[in-house]
């Protein structure tokens, strides 16, 4: 392989020749050889994109920038956030605690970049834009790494998470309008209780992601202040008047998105509480997803000796050596995915809580399992969407005769007569392995006429009242 | 011990003659000895104490229950309140997941002692009040224990948590504007970096607190929605017209909270995502406790070789051996409560995760990890307000030594002379052992003059701009 | 209430006359109002009691105290462990993280106490013995309180946890040898699966306490390794010559337990790694316990509408609402503790992995939650045991019919007829509604003496090969 | 791109005309796109390639394969574990939770592979070997799945983690043994305390690395258990007679390992506690790495306003805005890493509690978490050995500067002239900002001789009696 030389203030580092980072890069390559290669998100880097050319701007327009300097580093920023340099961020999310390594990749790319497009060889000359006095400026690795972090959590939650639930959402409460008369047993301590609707049982889905979608837009107005302006301890040292406020307006911009500049950026560098904010909402999501895809799996096992009241779909052979048999995959996807989202709470707050003086140096750790945990729910939630609950039928011939079975039915008669005896009733039942009205008969408290008029499971759900 | 003898559907059981709880109580003493007895908090039981007067009101009111037995059962309630009864209460969380026994030991409580001040004698004549038909009217386990924990819940967020957290805020605040001008050494990464005032710094902390406060507050309308009316499995089955919206305002009215019915009875029923919510903003703030009380405490380390930027109080002698040594007891109470809201909350998770069908059987656990952060945050808050944050002092000499020793402030240089000279500067005197101005001026970057005019800390702790 | 003085190094302070504490407990009683009051475990305040004696023991026998005043220390934590005492400690878990007012608490007690057993009134004379300069001769709270905690840690393990556990172990142990021939369908996914028997899936449990006492067990080396002697920093500056390990004999003999001086006194202080690797194994107990009970309460669900195919006890009538419930409520109260237990692993871990530099300041939450988790498994499983799994009965009607309904038999033919036929005859009969015979007979795949004499169940359990 | 037909039981699958693997893979790349592509570990992978290799032995061993398809079985494994297909396993964590997927598109990959080199055109022809019938021969998912990630687990623990723990474990005990007469102030609650030497700090760190890994050794026994012969629900149905023992054996001789047959193979499919038992291990182990790291960034702190006793490497520059600033970034990698262990933690607990019946279908989260942590600690200490430790040196000036500063010299006093006396002196010399011995003999507690013959921190330090 052939390299070139790069410098920082350490000295010179050999660089592979065809690689656009520079000096501290490769340090950082050397020197944290830590879990697999280049797994700082590339979100994360397209967060610094954006940043990185609205600061550009900023400096630009409070005068501290040249035009021709703002436009080489946009026009690098454009090209990353197209894709085209994926292949130049090969740091690992467990280098220093800042990020400053993956800041200064950025720097040094879009530097160097910025050498070719303006027509020079990397290497060769003097660098036409300098990673620090230029693209770095008005900025510090402490306040860029957090305002990228914010940017790419933000996406990812209103893009893939939110859009995500939503989609699962909407298909549950379409398929609690279908079966919102579909009588069924109710389950309560996983016993037989009293009816409800299988559309009654889905609406409480329903409300569980309702809840959590409602939970999850709680956290995004702090997710939303940017530490940018803050530089290296909050107090913006080294920016221009009026700087955290502009430049929180061209994020803005460029994102499309509400970002503004965080009113107190002590707290944007030192703590990361919007983070933890943000995945408490995504771990309450996944605590809710994984009661919805227990009861799924449980209402649709079978096929013969389980349940079986509900029919999923078949989407794969379900075993290699039992013939026949269809698994609830997309439920064990989902709540394989929810007890990774229950770790990644954890990982966070415990990065969250350490955080020392004027920085938290748990930045990528927090940002890398917000951002997994952000694309493992929407994915999950769309995966699970169409290839199982639109595909969820009741199986009617089961259900209704496990709700005729039921001695649970005898509830109906507490408010005609009374408690104990209706507790008589089913107690005999099932000690003689009867039927309910037989037995309400045989022992002369309601008269079969009475019984066929009280005890019936469609006025037994209710609307609730 | 003399005994009387109690029944239920299962037969008959021996009670301790001087106690008013019943059968069902008494069989779950026997049942579950697991860890301390009583462990149920009481304000679970004031929870309920709350909605079974409810109840009676809404069921006189409906027609289904006799002002008399409405009279008899709310003043029992109001004597369970007024702690009358606390010693009646012996049940454990470790019971059944519903909660069910200790909704009968409340029926159980109410109907022995309603009898008692109907001037009867319990245990003798039929019941004045039956726990069932009466007490329990329009009602199930399974609706009432998810009613008496949201009320426990939101009680204690609202009466002790927010108000413990707020008065720590408002101390914070107050110190911040205090400590306004008080310039010192910034640390990033643990090390030394540019300066900022101890004001700015503490404005962090109640950023942090104020976020903290606004996410739980977020929390608080999915806390005041109501399980009574759902019943059993949420239908309502049982229940007369009109019964859920009327017993949510009778609730609402006797603790002067804002409590309404839960729109959907089948998510307040099988899912606690409520308490999950709530519980995640505790952790959040525990994890912003957590660090302010490091921070606190390594600013207050020392005396001699620390970092000595701040006195605390010294509120008891420090330790047996080391004689006038003066610890940060506050700060250690105050991140062992946070160690426990973080274990409190994966338990709390690990509950609402594996509801079953209609029902949700860990509400117990749930329930009291909530209580315990709430009311340990809110305490804690409240001891390290009073016994550390009222008394904190800058060390004025400590803090203007350490910020002049500082290399650091050779950033105020990177605008005057760029990034790498400055870089020069700070690495010379680290290697010298000597002074930043004595190096700036050796290596012919600075006029003597210069440097005392650019390198002023007061004014680089900006404000933001 | 009456009070009197009593003073230390900070000067004086009323203490309740009746009681024997003195002034250090009375300042942390004050400035420590967090929580319930006396919630430091009464177990932790017995190990001291058991060092306190063996310090004393040492003390003299190298020396150091008299004989008269090793006797008195000696005979007031012989009190103190025969429960005498238990409201002389006021103090709460949440104090000082070292636990130093404990450690105080425990000598005030002891030397007040020790007056009064001398014939003289507290508060007057000058004190018989002295708290700091007797009691804890030899001493720091740095070494006691981790020595107090891990006797109280391995006691309850060794008497309360490891026992209960077994307990349940041998009666599943029992029961699977009763029900070795029990053929029962399996599951997997939740779905119908080959059979085996109901004593295969119960020695799977067997295996899984097993597999966990054994964990368990594994830990008690580590917990077994005292501080006692590392005094304020691990040196074991102030300890007479020998003390270390000759008190560690002390405590062994005291105890009855194989307590040893830890190697290393660095580690022992400002490290709690002992807790962690303890708790650790009890999370993975209770990570066993919850499948084991999920499993009981799924394979108990019904009567009528889930799978029955076991009969677990009734222990007390189910619902407030319907009558003849009855509900698997020991299962519940067990999964409940797992679900504490997750949550303690977590407050433990993250106590632990703050420790800084001499001193891990998160001692008593790190051992009351161990404490907490061994007396709720102990006890949990004893509960388990007695109120459900001695009761537990194949449901032999239910189990037949299950499995003699089951696709999954198909998988015998597997071996005679190739995996693609079988796997068509499963899914035909499966399409059609009818037996595996009808449809392996009409496919033209076997005869219908092949197939009865090819698919026996009770031929597909094995003994594993 | 152009594609062939594959088939399975469902009918015909598209898939791209390069690749190696079939219908079931296909469909699963179609029905779980979650998060990244191939995210199932390649070691886990690599574990099946050892046990296809394993049971093709056995199987021909058995007499139930050909020579012919056992060598071609095991050609394509030993193909596998090169690397020479690793672009072969297109498959995400996220699909089915036992894993089944993955076992198919080995057995395809397999199939195929074994085709071309029996010289024929994948998807023409019958297939040479069935990726059913022979390649799965005597197996199942739920028996080969737990196989692979056992093998996977134990490997990456002995030859990545415990090597890892090892070299840092080493150059600790080489600096503990430099560093054993480097006397320096101690610190208990962050405050100043007793003196030690530097190496006698280090050398807790050496202990808490050797428990951690004692902990972890404990671990493998139950990891080496294979689930291998079990087939679908541990009753090892059509596998032939001695076939367990003889392909653990074959693993065994493969892998150079000490794998063995698990003895109760209902455990081995049903529950994953050998993954909860030895990643509580790697949690213990993160916990202590926490701690070391925590102590060694707060000792480099500075380099002139913080504690700065002792001198890290400087591998890189700091900070893009402060010069001349170098940061604790391996500490800071490492932390981060600890941070994650925490939390895969839960999301492998939580998995292991959701076992239902026969089958844990929370397999490859479990698995993927262990390998992830186990990856990255041994990674990380290595990271942190190298790039670190072994350049640890104290600063002897400030470390003999802040040792004589320290009032804690004063305990020395307490066996001469008792507790009070000594604390007499601290506190006067505390408050007149004076030195022990000046206040000691103004006081007349000592002489000016007998004050330096008694108070040598050299002599403080102890060697523990």
């Amino acid at each position: 392989m052939s390299y070139r030389i790069e410098k920082d203030t350490m000295g010179e580092v050999k660089v592979p020749a065809d690689k656009l980072w520079g000096a501290q890069t490769e340090r950082s390559r050397n020197n944290f050889k830590i879990g697999a290669p280049a797994s700082m998100p590339l979100e994360i880097i397209y967060g610094f994109a954006y940043l990185k050319k609205a600061a550009a701007y900023t400096n630009c327009k409070l005068g501290v920038l040249s035009t021709e300097k703002r436009d080489l580093i946009a026009n690098v920023c454009d090209e990353i956030l197209k894709g085209k340099h994926d292949d130049q961020f090969p740091l690992v999310i467990w280098q220093t605690g800042s990020g400053t390594q993956s800041n200064m990749n950025v720097n040094e790319v879009i530097a160097n970049r910025a050498h070719q497009i303006a027509g020079k060889v990397i290497g060769e000359g003097e660098k036409t834009i300098q990673p620090n006095d230029d693209v770095n400026k008005s900025q510090s690795s402490n306040d860029t790494f957090p305002t990228g972090m914010h940017i790419a959590a933000y996406k990812k939650v209103v893009e893939t998470t939110i859009p995500g639930i939503k989609q699962l959402r909407d298909t549950l409460n379409k398929k609690s309008n279908d079966f919102k008369e579909v009588v069924k047993i109710g389950r309560t301590h996983l016993m037989d209780a009293t009816p409800l609707t299988l559309g009654q049982e889905l609406s409480g889905y329903v409300a569980q992601l309702d809840h959590g979608i409602k939970a999850l837009e709680n956290t995004l107005p702090h997710l939303s202040e940017l530490a940018l302006g803050g530089t290296a301890v909050g107090t913006g040292l080294n920016t221009p008047k009026g700087y955290s406020k502009l430049v929180a307006e061209y994020i803005a911009e460029f994102t499309d998105l509400p970002f503004v500049t965080a009113p107190n950026k002590f707290e944007a560098l030192a703590a990361h509480d919007a983070l933890v904010e943000t995945h408490g909402a995504l771990k309450q999501i996944a605590v809710s997803l994984n009661k919805i895809a227990n009861d799924v799996r449980m209402m649709a096992s079978g096929p013969r000796s389980g349940i079986g009241e509900i029919i999923i779909p078949a989407n794969e052979p379900g075993s290699s050596i039992m013939p026949g048999k269809v698994n609830p995959t997309q439920c064990e996807a989902l709540t394989m995915v929810c007890a990774q989202v229950m770790g990644n709470d954890v990982a966070i707050s415990v990065g969250g809580l350490q955080g020392h003086y004027e920085l938290n140096v748990f930045k990528p750790v927090m940002a890398a399992n917000v951002l997994h945990s952000a694309q493992l729910i929407g994915d999950a939630c769309v995966s699970f969407d169409l290839n199982c609950a639109v595909g969820i039928e009741p199986n009617n011939e089961v259900i209704t005769k496990l709700l005729n079975n039921s001695l649970m039915l005898v509830t109906a008669l507490n408010t005609k007569i009374g408690y104990y005896k209706a507790a008589e009733i089913a107690n005999t039942a099932h000690k003689n392995g009867t039927t309910l009205k037989e037995e309400a008969v045989n022992l002369g408290y309601v008269t079969a006429e009475d019984y066929d008029n009280w005890v019936k499971p469609e006025d037994m759900v209710g609307s609730l009242k």
